[in-house]
């Protein structure tokens, strides 16, 4: 296991003065832990979640392994799963019940994935064709239905009333958070709290439940439970600001997707919000003229991107990120120090860190 | 409340003769009972079925009352809460249960009706125009998913596992028959066991659980609950046969849909199947030709729907749900002779002699 800065943890845990001061930086809440190492320690756990989703997903309907197989394999990080192990493992949680539900929120999450490419007309996913440009938006809106009852299925076998409902209402408050996004799709007057409210909804709820459930599979005290909610929350946050913010900066080979894709698709994310409060009216005309318009010029598109650039809209929003990863942290204070909470505190570092 | 032929049950009562050949008859299941003597009678269960929809359909997010409200109210005749009223009748359970449940019924009823919808392009639903043709596929796609997210949410409010593993089995089971028949569009080879395999798992699993909750709320023995998913299975069954020999006799204005709109879109239903298996070479040319082409005739469409009266295809359609008909009725005869079990029989016979 390697720490930050190529340390190896057997150096690090004879070397008594660097391993107390990393102890101090760790009760701040700082991580030297890195992604890979998280990775290394879960492996066997999301080997067994794969497992479960592997076979949930076969069906004697060959459409439904064919697609769910698509986009489940298609490098998806696995990011709920693996919250899901860490907090259980927090929690001290260790049953199996741990990998059919991080299989049910897997499930969960790409199926609103497979929608959500239906309701942005998607032509590529994480670099890949989108499975409704390889398979219509029939196909695809009946294989997400798959996935969302099959999670259900799953979660009726499991009986814990506690779980389904936490997944339920998660399920309706992303539902509805799409709905409001669609509904404020090319809206030039969205504000922060509006997008804020759209990105808690549609993204954070889930990995907030991720979290909270591995604390309620351990039957931890009410308050553990509620530390990891609003953790997760804070994280899923910083999660989709991130991403919106990398929207208007990642290229194509690294991020899997096109540059200002919610810009063309009339999406008003952040960074785009903070340069509409900052810039001209002539640049707001030329926004208000592209944002999901279908007749857009490639310089128009660049023009904008310089925009948000010159007034500072992806460090605008990635302050932000920074800000809800600080508080998240906060959250994690009640717990021990432990390899799982050091764990949570550098995927939260890794969240706002990440290139890709 | 009115017999068959007009009878009035208060004369009925008193002429002896008469009534007891009723009891005969109604031994043998036939029935006297008219439709609306059935809604005349389960009218303020169903006013309170109604309610609850209309409660859990509301949301701060507009589009979803106003789009959900829309396919609720637009003329769907409550058959799958009826039949969750009459079956809880029949098993003498009186608890407000079956309402919400009765909901949660319509619910995943009303969500695959929206996300079919957006599968068959479909223009016109119910003699009106569409949900998608009103609000387009995204918005269409998501209210559904509100819906089935929705149901699972009353379902995990309730925490009975027996009707929560059913309803889970039944809307994955769904969205396979719904897969199974996207698969098969325009085939022309399609057998008639392929077809009644895809129309029990589209339609008649849902109206078997309809009827099968009644009697898990109930609590009756085991033996009770499965007669009447077996009734409900083969009601189910013949429901749907019969729906798909209208699409092919129906009036615009007396069906709400156009005619031979399945073969429009190319699916292989029972009256074509019969017709393809009698017809000559060159008349299935010209129905392979047809079959789900978007350049199609009227005139072609309507020489195919005269080959089909020619076959007698739409007969032998209804003739196969007269048999489901006579087979889900023996699933009544281990309950005693009582109102419910008449409206049951009713409901039966109504279904393949309706015209609308």
């Amino acid at each position: 296991m390697t720490f930050g800065n190529g340390y190896n943890i057997s150096n690090v845990l004879f070397i008594g003065d660097l391993y107390s001061s990393h102890h101090v930086l760790r009760e701040v809440g700082y991580s030297f832990m890195q992604i890979q190492d998280i990775f290394l320690r879960y492996e066997n756990d999301l080997a067994m979640v794969e497992k479960f989703i592997e076979e949930q997903q076969q069906s004697y309907v060959h459409l439904i392994p064919e697609i769910t197989g698509y986009i489940i394999n298609s490098g998806g990080k696995r990011l709920r799963p693996l919250l899901l192990m860490i907090s259980s493992d927090l929690c001290a949680y260790e049953g199996d019940r741990r990998y059919s539900m991080a299989a049910v929120i897997e499930f969960i999450h790409t199926a609103s994935l497979l929608h959500d490419d239906i309701v942005d007309h998607a032509i590529i996913r994480r670099g890949k064709p989108s499975a409704n440009s390889v398979w219509g938006n029939s196909a695809t809106v009946l294989v997400g239905d798959y996935l969302y009852t099959k999670a259900f299925k799953v979660l009726a076998e499991d009986e814990d009333p506690a779980v389904q409902k936490l997944l339920s209402i998660t399920t309706t408050t992303m539902t509805e958070g799409e709905l409001i996004q669609l509904m404020k799709m090319g809206e030039i007057n969205a504000s922060e709290r509006d997008y804020l409210s759209v990105i808690e909804k549609k993204t954070a709820v889930l990995i907030s439940s991720a979290c909270a459930v591995g604390a309620i599979l351990a039957k931890v005290p009410e308050s553990k439970v509620e530390a990891l909610t609003r953790f997760g929350m804070r994280l899923g946050m910083a999660y989709q600001l991130t991403d919106d913010a990398l929207d208007y900066v990642a290229e194509e080979e690294e991020f899997g997707k096109a540059i200002g894709m919610d810009l063309k698709e009339g999406k008003t994310t952040l960074p785009l919000i903070r340069t509409l409060k900052k810039c001209s009216s002539d640049e707001k005309a030329l926004i208000k003229r592209v944002l999901g318009s279908e007749d857009v010029k490639d310089s128009e598109i660049k023009e904008i991107i310089s925009l948000i650039s010159g007034y500072k809209g992806i460090e605008y929003a990635m302050e932000k990120a920074k800000e809800y990863i600080l508080e998240a942290k906060k959250f994690l204070e009640p717990f021990e120090d432990t390899i799982p909470r050091e764990a949570l505190f550098a995927i939260s570092d890794y969240i706002v860190e990440r290139k890709l």
